[in-house]
């Protein structure tokens, strides 16, 4: 197992926690208190870090939310502060492309900005993700079954085999992309059925599940259907955003407190 | 047909050219005389935009190759320096994900880079391209068949229809993907047989075509199969890493030169 997997293990033992908490701060949608801030997106990240790392298996800056605006430093800045917190870094951008090219996302992502943890599109191929798998200790999220409507279109399509195509994703990730123990799936929360259905294909695999909060997922069915192996259940917007006032940082801590309890409501143990 | 794809195709008629030129310039295999040079890359892409530009119907930055090390700024003053010689900037960046971080994406891309076009990955289905496609005047080329090897790991599954995943996402492209007229598909130039089964989807829909020169796809096969349809022809490593001593802008205008007169060779007419 991967480095990044034995830590994530780790620390969701450690502190009682399968919540990772999404970093998506819209530059428009802060706080009114950081309005004269010199670099408010920071400072807002710093302290939803300060408030909610002792309850964040690990944290999820989602890059275009930085790169929109060229906060590049800041993403930098806020990964490296969540580390100091010990708290792993899954840095979420979805990258593919083709192998020279995705040699420098993979820079981009693991030696520019030091994340421990990225998403990857399964689209291209193996050879578009090698260049990620070949760095033994990260983590190495495939995009599986995703949560947005639009996931459908084709991940749900039906193969002449009888699969379909998330489930064949699944299955090339267990027999073929996994060689060194670093691959997880991107696994939306919305949908049960299918979370059981991938369980089954694959293991123990660890689950990235997006979908809590915002999205609405039902964290009981989610629970019910995921056991088995893994699971890194993702809220952002829920937490991030629980209130717009000066108190944004103790209400995140609040939300956060409370999905981590229903989580752990609705699990056995670990 | 969106303000892209009319400059695009006017283009392609007044300078007598299909030709894209990829400019993904490694940082660290730059010409030896450009070592001293405060901004090499910039300064590497300017003199291949001054010696080409004439033969280009649109550039191809791919942004990995600038994001890999910080060179954002570089990035946008090659754009920049692209369009002032009036050609079209196609940004390679093959994002894809749900539709409040796609919005993101898109603002990097279009606000922040002023890209002219973009390629976009579906696998996240059509929510995640929404936020793209409302940009009636852009280009939007959407990944159908790669020119990679992994390429056809899920893109030629074949569905219980008989379709394979990348005719699949042909149609949905042509009938659901399409209502602003600013859709593009990326075709991989190395599969002339399967170039031709997309035309047949796509009628005269534009082809991002990658895989000439370094990829080493066959340029009369390409052009017999495309034929019926928009073709923009991307070559990259060929043309810009031509020579890699101080007459490389000159080795690249040959280059460049060479493959547009074997394009055109091809070709009856456009």
């Amino acid at each position: 197992m991967s480095q990044f997997f034995k830590n994530l293990t780790t620390r969701k033992v450690e502190i009682n926690s399968l919540l990772c908490i999404g970093l998506d701060p819209d530059p428009t949608k802060l706080p009114q208190i950081l309005a004269n801030d010199p670099d408010p997106v920071f400072s807002f990240n710093r302290e939803i870090i300060d408030a909610t790392h002792h309850l964040a298996a690990c944290y999820k800056p989602q890059i275009a939310y930085y790169s929109a605006s060229g906060r590049e430093d800041t993403l930098l800045a806020t990964i490296e502060y969540a580390k100091s917190k010990q708290v792993p870094v899954l840095l979420d951008a979805k990258r593919g492309d083709i192998g020279s090219t995705a040699e420098m996302y993979a820079e981009e992502l693991f030696t520019r900005f030091g994340a421990d943890a990225v998403t990857l599109n399964p689209y291209m191929g193996l050879d578009a993700m090698q260049p990620f798998l070949d760095y033994k200790e990260k983590g190495i999220y495939i995009l599986c079954r995703t949560s947005n409507p639009g996931g459908s279109d084709l991940q749900n399509l039906v193969l002449d085999n009888g699969d379909t195509v998330y489930q064949h994703v699944a299955k090339l990730a267990v027999s073929e992309w996994n060689n060194n123990r670093n691959v997880g799936l991107v696994v939306g929360a919305t949908r049960p059925e299918e979370i059981k259905d991938i369980r089954q294909i694959a293991g123990v695999m660890d689950f990235l599940l997006p979908g809590v909060g915002a999205q609405g997922a039902d964290v009981e069915a989610l629970m019910a259907n995921g056991v088995g192996g893994g699971m890194t259940i993702n809220s952002s917007r829920a937490i991030i955003y629980a209130s717009s006032e000066s108190d944004f940082a103790a209400a995140a801590n609040q939300v956060a407190e409370n999905t981590r309890a229903e989580i752990n409501r609705h699990q056995p143990s670990f």
